[in-house]
């Protein structure tokens, strides 16, 4: 049965709890919310992230308010145990966060984790093993009773390799991992034998957490789920119940919110959806969600637009422009009529009333972002839209970096006016901030080049006055950068350099985009020509005038 | 109440079914699914389509597999008014598939629209109004029975406007928009009163379409709101109750499954999800949820992948790497566990077997992807992959045209190989493919440069023997071009040009990658030097050079 054939699958087994009560209950608090970001977020990137990187990104969560942070498998990698011990070692991790770390049931790795975890004052030790029918059968080749064997033999080793660090407060936490290919009382019965061994009270409770490691079916069924297990665990007043969301059926979100109506205390999960395959449950959207119904998400999401750069970066992995609320497209009406309907709400929302507006949930500038741009037509909001007008109406395509750079001049340019910025103020704004400037013009230039030497002779005039530079480098313009620092007296080094044609013929201009640094400071300069090599030797000259033009 | 505050929201008012059944229903069949990309999904693009992209993108909607297609607002632009009378004349519409189209409940509008499809064979007349609270009291100023009156008198024009094309197989579609800001007994009642204007019969259904126009509340809140129309909608054998649902809260897909298990029948959405804000609903994460559970989606999504480059290049909009069932990441497992639990399955997979494989749903070669891949460590599965290993391991970034071109030659080599792609090997192919030829070589130049025009006087070695050429242009590369055009006897025109610093000092390598056109047929040549200059002349001259290889 080869090629696209349904015929191939079977119905997931499914689960109906009779008597549910789930789909009458409301959501009315935020859960107690763990990020997963720097552990199942983090085995997922195509480059996982080095210690620096970690290290940002945790601050970064702690700052967003996040209270238990899983970060890492420190027995399963030296850059994790490492990271562990840093975070400890200097003092990172504030009085009211929780570290959390995962470890199979395996007695080795369990003492590899309280050896990485040694001199923190409180931590979560997260055990787990896999459950679910594929797995015992095809993988680990178990019955059931082997399967419960694993988990209390890691419950029992977790609880005792806790003994030997009596100044550390410890909390166990344990997953039956693949939760949504196991049978639910199967996986009930797993859980409240690691229960039994660990005795939680309501003072020092365990979390039973129960993941969807892949979503398998609707998120209902999930809930169904989720209740039978709060109502079938041993000592429930004592668990935190906690569900772990995947995406593969695009309803991670979803899922996590019916677990919550249907008993869940705790959710993990990662910023922006970031995790294995399709990702994990995205953190900001349930936050935003609760949000924006007034109630407390106990997060720190004002300030979220910061934090999502070090995210974006330190993962690689980009924000869709249709992402829920954060989007660079969420907050656009392009629609006459959705326009229309928020122009009218707009002039007549109060402050002191609550936000009622067509077409917009939330006021966008509570996540710092610009609602005067959801009402304009094929307009910007953002460095996206900014980007997109000069490339539709001129050929320019920034570079990121500079479009971040750009971006701030232009909001502080509509801030000031209130108006509208069209494609040709925008074009003006960047060659007025970064283009050539009337005291340091290139005049000509002649350049040889042999045995990989690059002689360099130019004439500009600069103040008025001509100037002749030469220099030899590797390349023209480490030769022009030579000539202009001994003629300057200054240190210029590039940064970053972007060039393009603006058209698609040999003798249409190029555009230039070049970041130097400038006896340290950065400088941007742009420079277009019909000439390649003209282009950049402008965008240099341009951004060493701005520099002159800032220190004068 | 500025900045972030949940106090400036309250909960949305929310509904209960207290004897709902839904919960114990399961998926058992495809939905009516009707494509609303070229409205819906039109309307919300920055760069909206024009005519001739239209009509490759609902040739692809055909080839999936869709029988209705929403084409648009012909009453409301010319654009759209063109876009379907092409269609209608040049006979674009195969004989099982029927477009629809949108009109507000406005006479002249109603008329205009039936003008735009005068002569086809059979079509959806879609009409609305907005029936929610903050719509009546903010926007429109109209109590209930205001509203119910331009519902009513909306249904009476697009019933009276039908006589008169009597040729036309004519269907009709009432949506009351903003559904779900309505209290879901009233907007019962105005779907009623439209049904009673209309008289639909089993032989010849009407349309109720339920927009979440904007998510509001969980999906199984939804739910609830579809099963009570479900059970009180006037002639429900004559009605094909229709969702149509966006993606604020992330939920749009979980709120049409539940639909579909509380009595829809049928499912407006777009393909990736596109459309107003957050988007639709995507319906191939709903298609590919039925397939994976041997459910027909009833759509030919076995080709999916050559029709995704058509819709990401019409709407401009990228597909996110986790995007479920086609991101270039969801068949890539990099944790080590994952890695060993697939193996193990697939190494007993039978193929007269249902699939059954740890961590991975479906086979991704069903969708035209390969599972080798799966099971890589850092490694590509496709274009993603390959530029981001040359840009880690060489710091070459290539452009996105080339990165087409370079992956067909990639996965040429993998396929016949049958082994992991390194790094280094790709950047050997890459060489081997575009970079310069022994037999063509540029040996030194000179450049003068004034009065904006550039002279070029360079020394070449072609086939063991020097050439001399020489042009003047208004920059190098044209230069460069009109004198390897005169030497050699041959047009040769720049498509596309890319130049990038490798690293971050003057003293750096250039890399330059340039698509020539040479006597009218695509070259491609790439070039590396510390001159920024030379990289660029290499480039063609590489671009050239394997043009003349092709055809000796």
């Amino acid at each position: 049965m080869s090629g696209f054939n349904h015929q191939k699958y079977r119905p997931m087994p499914t689960f109906k709890l009779a008597d549910r009560k789930w789909p009458d209950a409301d959501l009315s608090h935020a859960p107690i919310w763990c990020s997963v970001d720097l552990r199942d977020g983090n085995q997922a990137l195509i480059e996982p992230m080095s210690v620096e990187q970690k290290l940002e990104m945790f601050s970064s969560l702690v700052e967003l308010g996040f209270k238990q942070i899983e970060i890492g498998f420190p027995s399963a990698s030296q850059t994790e145990f490492e990271f562990c011990r840093r975070l400890i070692d200097e003092n990172r991790i504030p009085a009211d966060v929780t570290i959390q770390v995962l470890v199979q049931a395996r007695k080795h790795l369990i003492d590899k984790t309280y050896e990485a975890l040694s001199g923190v004052t409180k931590a979560i030790i997260h055990v787990y093993n896999s459950t679910s029918i594929v797995q015992r059968e095809k993988v680990f080749k178990l019955d059931k009773a082997g399967i419960i064997d694993i988990a209390k033999q890691g419950a029992q080793w977790v609880m005792e390799g806790a003994v030997a660090y009596p100044q550390t407060q410890w909390q166990f936490q344990y997953s039956p991992e693949s939760f949504t290919g196991t049978e639910v009382d199967f996986a009930v019965t797993v859980c409240n034998h690691v229960i039994d061994i660990w005795q939680p009270t309501p003072q020092r409770p365990c979390i039973i957490n129960l993941p969807a490691t892949v979503e398998t079916n609707t998120p209902n069924v999930f809930a169904d789920q989720i209740e039978y297990a709060s109502r079938h665990l041993k000592h429930r007043q004592a668990v935190k119940l906690s569900v772990h969301t995947h995406n593969d059926r695009g309803c991670a979100v979803a899922a996590s919110e019916m677990a919550l109506l249907a008993g869940a205390d705790r959710i993990e999960g990662t910023i922006l959806g970031n995790g294995e395959r399709t990702g994990n449950m995205d953190i900001i959207t349930l936050a935003m969600n609760l949000y924006s119904q007034g109630i407390d998400p106990e997060l720190n999401l004002g300030s979220i637009e910061q934090h999502l750069e070090v995210f974006e970066r330190c993962t690689q992995l980009p924000r869709h422009p249709r992402h829920p609320w954060v989007g660079d497209l969420v907050y656009t009406a392009f629609s006459g009529s959705h326009q229309d309907a928020i122009k009218k709400c707009l002039a007549i929302q109060k402050d002191d009333q609550p936000w009622d507006i067509a077409y917009l949930p939330i006021d966008p500038a509570d996540l710092g972002r610009d609602y005067e741009a959801v009402i304009r037509v094929n307009s910007q909001s953002g460095k996206g839209g900014i980007a997109y007008l000069l490339e539709r109406e001129f050929g320019v395509r920034l570079p990121r970096w500079l479009q971040i750079k750009f971006s701030q001049i232009v909001q502080k340019v509509t801030d000031q006016s209130g108006r509208e910025v069209s494609g040709e103020l925008l074009y003006e704004l960047l060659w007025q901030h970064f283009g050539s400037l009337a005291n340091y013009q290139l005049t000509s230039y002649n350049i040889k080049n042999a045995d990989e030497q690059t002689a360099i002779d130019a004439l500009l005039k600069v103040n008025d006055e001509p100037l002749t530079i030469q220099a030899t480098g590797g390349g023209a313009l480490e030769a022009l950068c030579l000539a202009l620092s001994h003629s300057l007296d200054c240190q210029i080094n590039i940064k970053q350099y972007h060039e393009h044609a603006l058209q698609s013929a040999a003798s249409a201009e190029a555009i230039c985009y070049v970041e130097a640094e400038i006896d340290g400071v950065s400088s941007i300069g742009i420079g277009r020509s019909q000439d390649v090599m003209g282009a950049g030797f402008q965008a240099i000259i341009s951004a060493v005038a701005h520099r002159a033009a800032a220190i004068a």
